[in-house]
């Protein structure tokens, strides 16, 4: 169900494509098996590799003995660290101003002296099957020297605590701004606080002053995993001209090819990338991990090597996100206005830095327009895995700490969850805690849907029942993209586009395309291409791939028909000012009245002047913050502690729906992982810091046993910032499950649980607990 | 060794690119192996096809049984004629202006209910391997009416022949004026000539009384295969979206595209054609013959459907050129120049219309300033296989004519060849005898570099020994090209281009990025690429590819680098006016003067504005013929009729050489193929129809062993019609040898042979007759 609420509509009053719900062009091939993934791969001569794993979670290596592995039959070649080039601590520029740590990353995918987690990779062997290889992993012997370890991000911070990186204790260390994002503070010796900044706005003494209550809490999230259906896997072809071709599954081909080039010292222009189908990402796939081993052990071999991951080591070494620990203190006035609020946000990095607190601390008050805030991060070194993005990485654990509160204020003052926030929102101009000014964003546009949906006019009856409601913010992102589009000669249009498409974005490449063009969207044949194949595309992530991509396609589709414009005005004689083009057909007054159709001329470019090909490469700016509210029924029993999610609706504003079909199953997907956060995903380790629950039987995800069918509402607020109005859809929907759930559970126990996953185990905790918040 | 005679010079007095050796981008992966031409497709669950063919020459199929084929285990499909569309004999146009008639295409292809000559496909299996496909077509039972057949053009023209197409003896029927270039005559009824033309300028008769010298000859040359090593070999995978995609080696990945579509009633949008690496074509590989056989057969199965010939298909059914009859009537002054020339050029064209004999009438005397000309050309249906292109096709055999009596009246008259040839070489403005007028080409100054050669200087010493010299002309092609030049991060090209690289392609469309560019060869990466990725670009053929595809190199080059001026200009903020771009580097003097490298500004794209894709689509005139000049010098053994090369040099105007070593390469290739033409290479019928001799120990081509090194002298007199001055170079080198080494038998032996193949029988024939000519 779509809204209308729709500034644009008098600009582009109709649209003929966009808002449609084709099937999408790469369906078929998945559904009958034929798509073709990173496993999938199977170049002539291929060997197989698979990777030793660290058993403790933090040591010296003293000695590795591969001589064993190495005389196994079949096995081609053993590495380690010292086979691998010892990279510098470089920076490495990545879209969006974020960075990598070129030396962290190389140690991430092989280790180097030093074991900083449990699964990191200390070894690896190609060899002509498979089973030979992981037989001759089992023959090679590690001597470590095992070291103190800490696995949690609050006692990292205590002055006693083993140093994660000793290489973060030095003042000059390059390493030490080198997290996912941006540092504004400064290091401090012996410490595993990679990174610390705060953001100030107004005066937060002064805010707490003019507060009728103040509250102040604590809140932690547990470590959740992307859960990706497709582990990792890397197919390398080091070719004897020098050439590197990496076929892998990858939500950036581009991302893969820079930064493998660089940790193997590599020209870039060296290194072709053809990302495959990607069984699913969600933020995990996009820098190197596995693909530079797999490379040097193919330019070790002269053969090409494939290195597929199974579950365990998807777990294991394969970052998932951070858990996290927020203190939040919010003051509000009576009547439900929100004065001041600040925040201390820890959040574990995992082994390397690069937590993703710093987009956690920029969504977390952006709903909202608050005059004084402060607003602190800590990106903090843990013995666990290197964490990599997650779908909205780092919103969803500070939305967590901010609407539970909320949640807690409408309880306490007796204000309906939806008027408080209505009350709150951020307009146009609202200030947000980095000093940015707000665009105007659909908030209270996606409030007001969600106050008129049915789910929220109806009562949620029965004991042990109730509902919790949650909103959430992601910026969404944006980067350069790329795409051709060119005139086949029955009138279609192959499609070349860089974007790896996770959830659909072919469809809407090639919905941009036909609305341009005014022609089928099935006479749009979309691909995605490899690095040598189309102009620099940057990763799919941050929800950006249908905005900018689709931008580029809606750019070369421009660019398409402007030629077909000047061709059809050579043909003619006439002025290319002279022609209209009309739903792909051509035609002028001039000359008594020509037309041409689309299919029409296309047969005829190469006898009047040659093919015509589309193109476009933009960076573009305008991308529009996401805003999403969800609704959640759930009934708890008190006899196991499980909580059963009885209904759900989740309303977000998608600014366009392009594929409204696609856009529902991002908010249908999102909120899944969100609840299966909220109520079962987390990391066991044991004191080894060993994971307890590596696999999907254990680390247990919602199935559809677990879940109420979602609905939908799109809320349509265009964004004036690109031509149909998108906003990024993809991320948005994972931020409020977690205290939607909780805000419920909470209302439905009188326990206010602030940490998630709320088990079992920890609600039986509570509810035996008299004390109710 | 390169002549200096460049007129062009001026205006590109330095070249770094151009005129330089760098090793092949494909070379390593040809060399080691990696490369994957046809039949190295392999896609999951594919399976294996294989051809039943007819076995009489002509004959109506009276039933197949294919019951016991389809029930052999394993057998997924088997195909007949009435399986594929019936297709009409609808024209499709085809680049440059020729045709082909989809009826004939398909018939060709599969028979439906008649069988035109032996070899033709009749049913097709799939089936889970080759072995089984193989079984399974000896299983099938078609019963056959046989019908007279007819093997030779010449007695197929004689009003009691067979008739080869009952459909042609039609007045109103469209195939008539389908060959494969266009018609100038009108049909008769009842007939095997598909087409009958004649072109004529001056006053012919006229020309004769002038002349002090007339001679009149028949001459013959035999039906050559085009030998290319890899046989044609498709994979086919039509899949449940109603794409079909098809793996090919092809010459023109387009034409496979829009040909296949067309047969199978499918739009060119829902066919993509992705080109293997091809293993020679020579001209064979540039329609569908195997493709929409196994098209079909995937679509039967709903599995991707593999084709592969073995040889003897290859001869069988994989077009041969024409075998060819003509006569010549010349008449020339007592000091060697031509007042007249008279001929009748009869070539067979199989079983279907089709013989290159318009560009043989074309080539013909094309070469010289003649006022009075007339030639008749006959394209004549024979039960022989459909025959295609061979390299210069039509040129060599009317050459052959052409040149052989030039040495007689050299001979007779006592002149050198050469200042015979000097004295009526065509100059600019000289009146072809289509009417066209000739441009400035090299043809003197080639005749010239010839004459300086230290072989044409050295004398010809010992018994049975001879020299024989020879010209021939090709008017080179051209088409739509389509190219894409992406900057990567580190300042390197890669370049997406669309010609199926047969002869170093991708490395003259490299050098043509690098020049333009300033920077080394080795940073610009060639892709050839799938007809989705690329925009149209025609067949690999007619000696086009280096020009048009070049061109398009170029102007994509020049895109990019407008691009790169601009983007510095924006960086530096001046106009792009001020921004200079020389060697890969751009600078400004403006704003106290500013430089950046390629390399620096290539890095910093996404963050200035975007990625830079250079592009062009073309489709350029002003391609320049092409010239080349051969000296054979020969032993024959009077005991055995075995002719052996001694030395042998080719002088060729290249225009402009881009990869001097490739031209050599096709200088020599072409030699070496007109050479067993010359000496070896025939199909032998038995009287059935069958060919004695289909397979390379049977069919003579010349190996190693029986060629000395063929010296090579590229003339480079430019082609003002192209940036850098080139001509194509393919095709004229097989043009010459067919009358050079005639002439030098007909010199040693005193005998003149007037037929291709001078095999050891007919020259022992020859030799035990008195009469020398």
């Amino acid at each position: 169900m779509a809204q209308s609420n729709q500034p644009n509509d008098a600009v582009n009053p109709t649209f003929t494509a966009v808002g449609t719900r084709p099937i999408r062009p790469d369906g078929v091939d998945k559904v009958t098996g034929k798509a073709r993934f990173g496993n999938d791969v199977r170049l002539p001569g291929s060997l197989h590799a698979a990777v030793l794993r660290a058993t403790p979670a933090r040591a010296r290596i003293l000695s590795i003995d591969t001589s064993k592995a190495a005389a196994l039959p079949g096995v081609h070649a053993v590495l380690t660290g010292t086979d691998m080039p010892q990279v510098s601590g470089r920076l490495v520029d990545q879209p969006e101003g974020a960075f990598h740590n070129l030396g962290f990353l190389s140690r991430n995918s092989m280790a180097q002296g030093e074991v900083f987690y449990r699964g990191q990779a200390v070894a690896a062997v190609a060899a002509g099957t498979f089973q030979v290889a992981k037989d001759a992993i089992a023959l090679i012997d590690v001597e470590y020297e095992v070291l103190p370890h800490v696995m949690d991000g609050m006692a990292a911070m205590e002055p006693s605590a083993p140093i994660v990186q000793p290489e973060l204790s030095s003042d000059s260390n390059p390493f030490f701004r080198a997290g996912g994002y941006r540092s504004e503070g400064e290091p401090e010796a012996n410490t595993n606080v990679a990174n610390n900044f705060a953001f100030e706005i107004g005066d937060v003494a002064n805010g707490f002053e003019s507060a009728d209550l103040i509250l102040e809490r604590d809140y932690h999230t547990g470590e959740a995993h992307q859960g990706y259906i497709e582990p990792q896997s890397a197919t390398a072809d080091w070719n004897k001209d020098g050439v590197l071709t990496i076929y892998c599954s990858t939500q950036g081909q581009f991302a893969i090819r820079d930064g493998t080039a660089d940790i193997l010292g590599l020209p870039v222009g060296k290194v072709k990338v053809i990302p495959t189908e990607i069984g699913g990402g969600f933020g995990a796939k996009t820098f190197p991990t596995i693909e530079p081993v797999a490379a040097r052990l193919s330019q070790m071999t002269g053969r090409p090597v494939k290195l597929t991951l199974d579950r365990i080591e998807v777990f294991e070494a394969m970052g998932p996100t951070s858990a996290t620990y927020i203190h939040l203190k919010m003051g509000v006035t009576n009547d439900g206005k929100v004065t001041a609020a600040e925040a201390k946000l820890v959040y574990e990095a995992g082994a390397f830095p690069g937590s993703p607190v710093s987009p956690g601390v920029q969504c977390m008050l952006a709903p909202y327009d608050i005059a004084n805030q402060r607003l602190e991060g800590f990106d903090v070194l843990v013995n666990k895995p290197k964490t990599s993005a997650y779908r909205a990485p780092g919103s969803p654990a500070s939305a967590f700490a901010v609407e539970s509160m909320i949640d807690e204020f409408c309880q306490k003052l007796n204000l309906d969850p939806i008027e408080f926030r209505l009350q709150n929102a951020a307009m146009e101009g609202s200030r947000r805690v980095t000093g940015a000014v707000s665009p105007r964003l659909g908030f209270e546009e996606t409030l007001k849907a969600a106050r008129d949906t049915e789910h929220y006019g109806d009562s949620v009856d029965g004991p042990n029942r109730a509902r919790g409601v949650a909103g959430g913010f992601w910026f969404n992102g944006s980067g350069p993209a790329s795409a051709l589009a060119s005139v086949l000669p029955d009138g279609s249009i192959s499609l070349i586009e860089g974007s790896p498409d996770i959830g659909g974005s072919r469809a809407s490449a090639a919905i941009h395309v036909a609305e341009v063009l005014g022609i089928p969207v099935e006479s749009v044949r979309p691909s995605v291409a490899d690095t040598d194949s189309i102009g620099y595309t940057s990763t799919t992530g941050g929800s950006s791939a249908t905005f900018k991509t689709g931008w580029a396609c809606y750019e070369a589709a421009q660019d398409v028909k402007r030629q077909l414009v000047d061709r059809a005005a050579t043909i003619w004689g006439v002025d290319s000012a002279d022609v209209e083009y009309d739903s792909g057909a051509l035609s002028t007054a001039k000359e008594g009245g020509q037309e041409l159709t689309l299919a029409g001329i296309a047969a005829r470019l190469n006898s009047t002047g040659g093919p015509i090909v589309g193109r476009a490469t933009v960076n573009p700016r305008g991308v529009g913050g996401a805003y999403a509210f969800h609704i959640a029924d759930i009934e708890v029993d008190p006899e196991t502690g499980k909580v059963d999610v009885l209904r759900y609706t989740t309303v977000q504003d998608a600014g366009r729906a392009i594929h409204p079909g696609y856009v529902e199953g991002q908010m249908q997907g999102g909120a899944a992982q969100g609840i299966g956060w909220a109520l079962h995903e987390e990391y066991v380790y044991d004191e080894d810091g060993r994971m307890n629950n590596a696999s999907f039987l254990d680390y247990r995800m919602p199935t559809t046993l677990d879940l109420p069918p979602i609905e939908t509402v799109i809320v349509e607020f265009p964004n004036p910032g690109h031509p149909f109005g998108l906003r990024g859809v993809g991320e948005v929907s994972i931020v409020p499950p977690l205290a939607a759930v909780a805000n419920a559970v909470s209302r439905a126990t009188d326990r206010r649980i602030r940490q998630v996953p709320i088990t079992p185990t920890k609600l039986l905790e509570a509810l035996g607990d008299d004390h109710g918040s």
